[in-house]
């Protein structure tokens, strides 16, 4: 049996049962058996025996956190879009460089061309930069490959990358991301394809924990979301929704009406949107790095999500096109400076919030006795720094499962 | 005599007398000499025997671009003021911050507080946050001490860390940095014994490069800050200045008036202070760290610095209330995204233009021969990549003087 006290240092646990904004412990420690947390608290109150045969991990007065969960990640991906970004900014339009074959189509194009091994090793790359960042846990969406063989592709891929890092991860299906160039005339070909076909084959192979879609009005129809949702449901996976991103199409209501675990952007939420999510107990996932990197102005309605009560989870939506960010403590740093989260709530966000986003509320998320011992170990004088500093590289060590990891 | 070739890679030179935005040389390598360049261009060129008996260090096929140059910041500094950043977002307001003791009066206690010793450990560890991102030339401004003896503290430990760390450095003194409590009512007092006895004591002890003021409502005015750039100029020492940050004082064209290296921050540049800047060769220094972490909403006047063809440099500010931002990438990331610089602009503002700014141009800012072998070699197949992701950790090696440091 693996036994490790880890020790010396203040606890932010996240844990609502605890007092403060974030259930802090000072002076304390985390005993943890073969990957799980059995026993936190103050060090004084340790029962004498308690940790007798464990190792110990001596934190010097560091202060820790649950590792972080990045529960919206598109990083499954091939080619390399900095030209585009470039291009845009040397005065090309969006239009000119869409023409020309860029945008989504690129990513589809080269993530379809490139093989499994390839897919496995740019994915790991940046699965690595994000626990270098102090994630934890990721969820990872398909959604470049459109056509059955690549979505797998991509799914496998997510779940290579991510036993060789060895992050925690769960996998989403995004069969409705875009509409592939080849069914360009055939929309609803494309939606009953990925909803009767690709979908159920791929559950059927283990790959798929959960369904998202893109909602929009450069995505997919209220009406054309609904089946894929529905698809899902009548498999019994959890959904999840792109929603009111850049315009209020109803999807929020739409996914709470089919108790999504979580609604994701929403920028254009309206208030009865937000009250359908409250009732389902639906998680508003805030992606502030797209909304940075887009340079959008309409802030998500923020007082309406506090009012109701509705968990706030962040992430970092890291994608090739609208938010190529690879770092959760800037996430959050966003969050608070653009959103206007408070530090705590942030972490939250990262932390107990994209857990329930994920599903995962039960594995992840918290300090607390049951919960696997997923512990970041940050060099700052309070958990509130890790929001503050603007680039902050991530934490001193990252710990899952009760072991130290060298991302 | 120590030689290193540093080959198969590709190099971003930013040297305007090669070709393209980049400068750009495929399929390069850098023979180093004694910590400078004595040959750099395509592999193939490089005759038969120029580099026997040299080190080869192989690149892997990987970009590589002069190590950047942060040529503004404030980061040696006690204290911290994430407490202030919660605290703001939880709904207090400046002023019942600053009537608390915080804003820049809780920066100048806590520096007036701490050691020698304490000083010098906080401003390497924040020295190495920015090598780790790439940065190997940096500017440190004193400004949080506003006595003679933490003025001298702050600079000494400027030196010290720099040392420590392994980092280019340049200290400027800002003792007109904002007016300490103990001078409320004796403004003009302040002026003048910064300018006549701390400027020339400090300068006496060889701790100045240049001199530096904050020309600003909350800061000096324009009347004040020419008393401290004239003492600068009859010291023969080069200035740089706070200009247009929140208002038009004019700023920018009292700097012109004295050959200022660079103005900064520059949001609500005038045309005419433009002007003054391009006749004066000033450099304009943009900071998007301080613009973006205060949500500003008014640009620094892009289009009049590119039609003078004013060089732009770009900076992190570095500092514990407008700018707490570590990472050189992301503020070039920022420079693309909230003022709309191309990534080559960016990396140019970040390595030649900083140098310049600082002036080091004749040290550092470019891969060319007889410049410092200053390198920064990224994973990233193209150089717009560097500014495209936000949140990149860094390069994965970064060489100073010929020799490859561990930040």
């Amino acid at each position: 049996m693996s036994r490790t006290l880890f020790h010396a240092c203040h606890a932010a646990t996240l844990d609502p049962a605890r007092p403060g904004v974030w259930g802090a412990i000072e002076h304390a420690c985390v005993l943890a058996e073969n990957g799980r947390i059995v026993w936190i608290g103050s060090e004084a109150d340790l029962p004498a025996d308690r940790a007798d045969g464990a190792a110990r991990m001596d934190l010097n007065g560091r202060w820790i956190t649950p590792a972080l969960v990045d529960c919206h990640t598109h990083l499954v991906f091939a080619g390399d879009r900095s030209g585009e970004f470039e291009q845009r900014l040397s005065g090309v339009s969006y239009e000119a460089i869409a023409r020309a074959g860029g945008g989504i189509n690129a990513t589809v194009a080269a993530t379809r061309a490139a093989s499994l091994e390839t897919l496995v090793e740019m994915a790991e790359a940046r699965i690595r930069l994000l626990m270098r960042s102090g994630v934890g846990t990721v969820e990872i969406k398909s959604g470049y490959g459109l056509d059955l063989d690549t979505e797998r592709a991509m799914l496998l891929a997510a779940g290579e990358a991510a036993r060789r890092a060895g992050v925690r991860l769960r996998r989403t299906f995004l069969g409705l991301h875009a509409l592939p160039p080849e069914y360009a005339d055939r929309r609803a070909d494309y939606v009953r394809l990925m909803a009767d076909e690709v979908l159920p084959a791929l559950h059927g192979e283990g790959l798929v924990n959960a369904v998202d879609a893109f909602c929009e009005t450069i995505g997919f129809t209220r009406q054309e979301t609904n089946i894929m949702l529905e698809a899902a449901i009548a498999l019994g996976l959890p959904v999840r929704l792109h929603a009111e991103q850049l315009s209020d199409q109803g999807g929020a209501a739409l996914a709470a009406g089919h108790r999504a675990l979580s609604a994701d952007h929403l920028e254009h939420l309206s208030e009865s949107g937000a009250r359908a999510m409250a009732e389902a107990g639906t998680v508003a996932v805030l992606l502030p790095g797209a909304f940075y990197a887009l340079k959008e102005t309409k802030l998500p309605p923020m007082d309406v999500l506090r009012d109701l009560n509705i968990p706030i989870a962040i992430a970092t939506d890291l994608n090739p096109g609208s938010s190529p960010l690879v770092s959760a403590p800037l996430a959050m740093n966003m969050a608070c400076t653009l959103f206007g989260l408070t530090p705590a709530d942030a972490l939250a966000g990262m932390t107990r919030h994209g857990a329930k986003a994920m599903g995962v509320e039960g594995e992840t998320g918290m300090l607390r006795a049951g919960l696997a011992a997923d512990i970041a170990v940050w060099d700052v004088p309070a958990p509130a720094a890790i929001a503050y500093w603007i680039g902050l590289p991530g934490p001193q060590r990252l710990i899952l499962a009760g072991e130290e990891v060298q991302p």
